[in-house]
C-alpha cells in the first residue's frame, strides 16, 4: 500500500482500533499499527506493525495523524508519554477513546506546548462502525482537524464527521452521546420486561423487534441489534449482569455540578449498579445490545471494573 | 378506483386515518371513509366519503375490512355501537387507535358474539408512516387477520407487518413500543439539556444530530426527527409544555400491577407530569420531536388532556 496518498497510525489494535485498522486498508489508507503485542492478523490484511513508537513515527510522513484507541484514563497518558517525544510540531494526536472531557482538554494544553496538536475524536458505532463505516464527533483545533478530516472523512458512514468545536467538545458530546445511549438501553430492556413480565400473550420477541425495526416510532439501530441477539441467543441465557466502561458516571456528576435534571440517564446508569446485584431481564437484553454493537462480553469483567476506576484523571 | 381488488373503509378522517386513506388510493385500494365532517381535500384525491354508516357499509364487499382512527376510550365504543348493526358475519373492524388492551380485548369478546372479527391493530410511524408506510402490530383472531393482511401489507413499510397473537397482544405491544418511545425521547431531550446547559463549547445542536444520525449507536428516527426539527425552529422558540395522550400512563400501572420494576418510563412519564408545570429544554425537545412524528401542536391542548383522562374504559 506503499504510494497511498493518505497515511494513518494506530496506537491499540483492540477491537475498535483494530476493526478501523483493516477499513482504513480497505479504503486505500496506508496504515501503521502499534500494541503490546504483534497482530499478525492484522499484518496479513495489509497494515504495517510497528515494534516500537520511533518505528511507529518513522513510518509517517508529516504531518502525521495518529490515532489512539486505548482505554479511558492513564494508558492514554502512558502512550502520549512514549509517543510524543517521537512526533514533531504539527502532528496530529486524536484521542478515539471515551475519555473524560476535562483529561482531554488538558491533554490539549500539553500537546499545544509541544506544537503537536491534540484532536478529542468521540467514536460511534461499535466495533462494526469502526469496521464498515464510523460516526467521528471531533473537537480541537481547527487546523489540526483540517490535517485529519480526509483520514476521518474516509473512515466514517456518509455525513458521520462533525468538528464540534473547541477541545474536549468532541469527548463531551460523545459523552452526551453515551448518556443517551445508557437510557434509550434501558427503555428498550425495560419494554422487554414487560413482554415477559406480563404473564399473557405468549409474545415472539425476536418477531415483535422484527417490526418495531421497520417503520415505527422507535425504529432504530439498536432495536435492529435487539431482533439480531434474539436470533443468536434465548434472552434467559444471558447472564443479568451488565458491564460499563463508566463514562456515563461522569455525566451524571457533570448534571449534579450542573443542577441539570437527567432523571432517566441517571436511573438508567444507577439500574446498571443494580444489575450487578441481580437478575432481570431488563439486563438481559442491555447486556445483548451492548454485546451487539460493542462485542462487550457476558458477565462480570474484572479487567473493566479497573480500567472504569482509574480512567478520569481530572476531578470535576 | 371502482374494480380495484383490495378495498378499505376508514373510520374517521384525521391526521392518522386520513394519510392512511391517501396512501390506500395511492397503493390501488378502493378507499371509503366516513367522518364527522365531510374531507373535500380527501374525495379530491379519490378517497369515497359516506355520509353515514349504511352507506359506508354498503360500499364495500364482504367480507368488508374495516380500520378505525379515532381516539381511545368512549369514542371507539360510540363507532362500533353504530357500525356494527351495518356489518355482517365474517367481517373484519380494526380499531388502529391506542386503545388500552384490556378494552380491546373487551370488545373483541363483544364482536365475536356478532360474528365479527375484531383486530386490535397498533398503528406506529407517525402521521407520516400512515402517508407513505406504517408499522403495524396486529393482535386478534386468525381468521381475521388473514382476510385484513393483504390491506395491511399493502400499508406496512416491508416487513413492517406482525399478527402478534390473541387479541388485545397488539394494543399491548403498542402500548409497550409507546413506552420506550417515551423514555428514549426523554433520554434524547436530556442530553439536549445538558449540551445547551454546560455552558461551555457552544455547539450546534443541529449539526450534532445529523452526525449521530449516521452510523452512531443511537441512530435512530428519533434523532433524525430533532435534526429536521431543529431546521425548522430554534429550541428556545418552542413552549416546554408536553401533551400526550395518556396510555403510557395505563403501561406505568400495568407494571405496578405486575411488580415489573420500570423505572426509567416511569420517570419518563413523570417528567411528562412535571414539564406541565415549568419550563426545560429537555421537554422542548420532545416537544419538538412528538411534533415531527405525529405532528402533536405545541403547547397545552385541552382537547386531548379530555381526551385522555376518558380515554381507557376498562379498570386493571
Amino acid at each position: 500500500m506503499a504510494g497511498s496518498d493518505l497515511q494513518l497510525g494506530i496506537v491499540g489494535l483492540g477491537k475498535m482500533g483494530g476493526n478501523l485498522a483493516l477499513q482504513a486498508v480497505e479504503r486505500g489508507i496506508d496504515v501503521v499499527g502499534t500494541a503490546h503485542h504483534k497482530k499478525p492478523d492484522l499484518e496479513e490484511q495489509g497494515v504495517t506493525f510497528a515494534e516500537n513508537y520511533r518505528d511507529f513515527a518513522a513510518y509517517l510522513k508529516p504531518p502525521r495523524v495518529v490515532y489512539l484507541s486505548v482505554p479511558a484514563g492513564p494508558p492514554v497518558d502512558d502512550v502520549l508519554a512514549e509517543l510524543l517525544p517521537h512526533l514533531g510540531v504539527g502532528d496530529v494526536v486524536m484521542d478515539g477513546g471515551n475519555s473524560f472531557y476535562l483529561d482531554s482538554m488538558a491533554r490539549e494544553k500539553e500537546c499545544a506546548e509541544r506544537g503537536i496538536l491534540f484532536l478529542d475524536c468521540g467514536t460511534s458505532g461499535g466495533y462494526t462502525g469502526a469496521r464498515h463505516g464510523a460516526c467521528f464527533m471531533v473537537g480541537g483545533p481547527e487546523e489540526g482537524y483540517r490535517i485529519a478530516e480526509p483520514v476521518l472523512r474516509r473512515l466514517a458512514v456518509p455525513e458521520g464527521l462533525v468538528h464540534t468545536g473547541k477541545p474536549g467538545s468532541g469527548h463531551f458530546v460523545k459523552l452526551v452521546h453515551n448518556g443517551i445511549e445508557f437510557g434509550m438501553l434501558q427503555a428498550i430492556g425495560e419494554g422487554v420486561s414487560l413482554m415477559r413480565g406480563c404473564g399473557q400473550f405468549d409474545l415472539d420477541l425476536r418477531a415483535i423487534f422484527h417490526n418495531w425495526a421497520h417503520g415505527s416510532v422507535i425504529r432504530s439501530w439498536l432495536v435492529e441489534l435487539m431482533e439480531q441477539g434474539l436470533g443468536e441467543r434465548s434472552i434467559e441465557s444471558i447472564e443479568s449482569y451488565v458491564e460499563d466502561t463508566g463514562e456515563v458516571n461522569w455525566l451524571v456528576e457533570s448534571a449534579i455540578q450542573w443542577e441539570i435534571p437527567i432523571p432517566a440517564t441517571t436511573i438508567a446508569i444507577m439500574e446498571l449498579f443494580e444489575s450487578r446485584e441481580k437478575d432481570s431481564d431488563t439486563h438481559r437484553a442491555i447486556a445483548l445490545m451492548r454485546h451487539g454493537f460493542g462485542g462487550h462480553p457476558f458477565g462480570k469483567d474484572e479487567h473493566i471494573a479497573e480500567e472504569r476506576r482509574v480512567s478520569r484523571i481530572t476531578k470535576i
